[in-house]
């Protein structure tokens, strides 16, 4: 298994900068994700310190990537798919199977940004209409439902309800997985339409799924899992407590740190504003706040 | 008076990535100091996220100070020499002798960065030498002092002491002072000497200072008074709380508030680490929500 000092989950400009510090810091870095998932891929600065005129979010992506790696740092562009305690640390899960080791972690995941919502959708939540497959799949226990969604959470979402629903509908356009997960896809009884989601239908609750195609599945659940696999349901599972005012950010310290030793986050999964220059100042803090929390943990077991 | 929502003290990246986002949320916005006053200025950067190679601190700051021109923002390159309270928020005095009001206040002032100390300076600290005028000037009622310093802090603080001491000898190579702060030197008392202060002479405490053309001034108490007026001691005046670790830093909370409502913290000045990427992060942050304090006071005046 390979092993590193800091694994940051996460490559949008929090997780690039804290690349940056970390391997500054000679830390063995890690970064995971793609750059495309960041929200700023698609969108274009002008009020980021630094920039003369307007930028292409994409640009400055590929900036702070090419700044991370030379400074030593490695990126993957992968997901990660589940965050566990180990005896020397952490171990990652990632969307290909692989796992990793890190004695720290940074969780720079963003937030998932909804695109518009679709017919029906709003009336029919917590009736049958879910975000979240690891809360709400084991309500479908042996009936039929359908996963909205084109990353690894909607993937790995169908996959899991293939153990639990009757039948399972994965609705995406196209994919963006690794070849190892669209391979495990292919093995499975999961039916992939390549479709838009266009209405939910039912009145009391679920009773089935129009697509762009004009085909309507009967499902009894409809399960919208955008991005990456949820920041906030890795963060749980590992024991991370949130911001208790709304429970939809990760609570950190002015250090960055979470209530859990060795787990920092930073950027807009810490909460707003959602700026690249707050992204930015927290990913920094972050990683220098990992390095001493790692010198100080070797320094405690040579002592 | 002149009228501004918000004032911003201090020009660094913290104050100037401040400016931008206040501009942007169409706050009348002034941003106080010099470009040469901040740390970044002399340095170079790589280290940032989004820099394509090295790029120098003074370009950095050239930059960010047209960002914050383009969207709205005012800058004038003058320290600041007092702060108070003011029935409609805030007062500003600068060191040209006009006085500001504004609504809300950002202080970015950084950290004041002693260059290498003397010779003599270290073992006659409180037995002659002092950092701060206003903390123990009245020590020296109707006795020789020197101020070592070339900016605003010192020439305020000569100003201060001639008004206690019985000669005041101002040491500086040159003055980074306002044309009106230089005229009021001048019909001062205090004798200004082009040099560097080389040596602070005493056993048990000060009895003189070797300046760098060889001169010895026969002085009982040497201020060494570097950059502008000190963050803490503006701060403090306001009621500002500091960290109560180390009472070094201005104390702030997770949206960079201070303890006295309106006024707002960012940069260096509230604690290491002492990064670019931090200061812009802190001061975006303190920008937006120095913006919300200002629009909820409104809305409450208004209800």
């Amino acid at each position: 298994m390979k092993n590193y000092d800091l694994v940051i989950v996460g490559s949008g400009p929090a997780g690039l900068q804290a690349a940056i510090h970390a391997a500054r810091r000679k830390l063995r870095t890690l970064v995971l994700g793609k750059l495309e998932a960041s929200a700023l891929f698609r969108a274009h600065m002008e009020n980021y310190f630094g920039l003369s005129g307007k930028v292409s979010g994409e640009e400055l992506l590929r900036t702070g990537l090419e700044q991370a790696l030379r400074f030593g740092a490695e990126h993957r562009p992968e997901d990660v798919v589940a965050l566990e305690m180990d005896p020397e640390g952490f171990r990652v899960k990632l969307e290909g199977g692989e796992e990793i080791r890190a004695g720290a972690l940074i969780l720079a995941l963003g937030v998932s940004r909804r695109k518009k919502k679709i017919k029906g959708e709003d009336p029919l939540v917590g009736k049958g209409v879910s975000y979240c497959v690891d809360c709400d799949g084991f309500f479908f226990r042996g009936e039929p439902v359908a996963v909205v969604g084109e990353g690894s959470a909607a993937v790995h979402g169908a996959l899991t309800l293939s153990k639990i629903a009757s039948e399972v509908h994965l609705v995406a356009e196209d994919l963006r997985v690794s070849e190892a997960l669209r391979r495990e896809l292919k093995a499975s009884p999961v039916i992939w339409h390549r479709a838009r989601a266009e209405e939910v239908l039912g009145e009391e609750s679920v009773t089935g799924l129009r697509l762009s195609t004009g085909e309507v599945l009967s499902v009894k659940g409809v399960f919208f899992e955008e991005g990456a696999k949820g920041a906030l349901e890795l963060a749980t599972a590992l024991g991370v407590a949130l911001d208790p005012e709304n429970m939809r950010y990760i609570q950190v310290d002015r250090r960055q740190a979470t209530n859990v030793p060795g787990v920092f986050a930073a950027g807009d999964v810490t909460g707003p504003p959602f700026q690249v220059a707050k992204a930015v100042g927290e990913g920094c803090v972050a990683a220098l706040a990992a390095a001493d929390w790692l010198a100080e943990k070797k320094r405690a077991a040579g002592a």
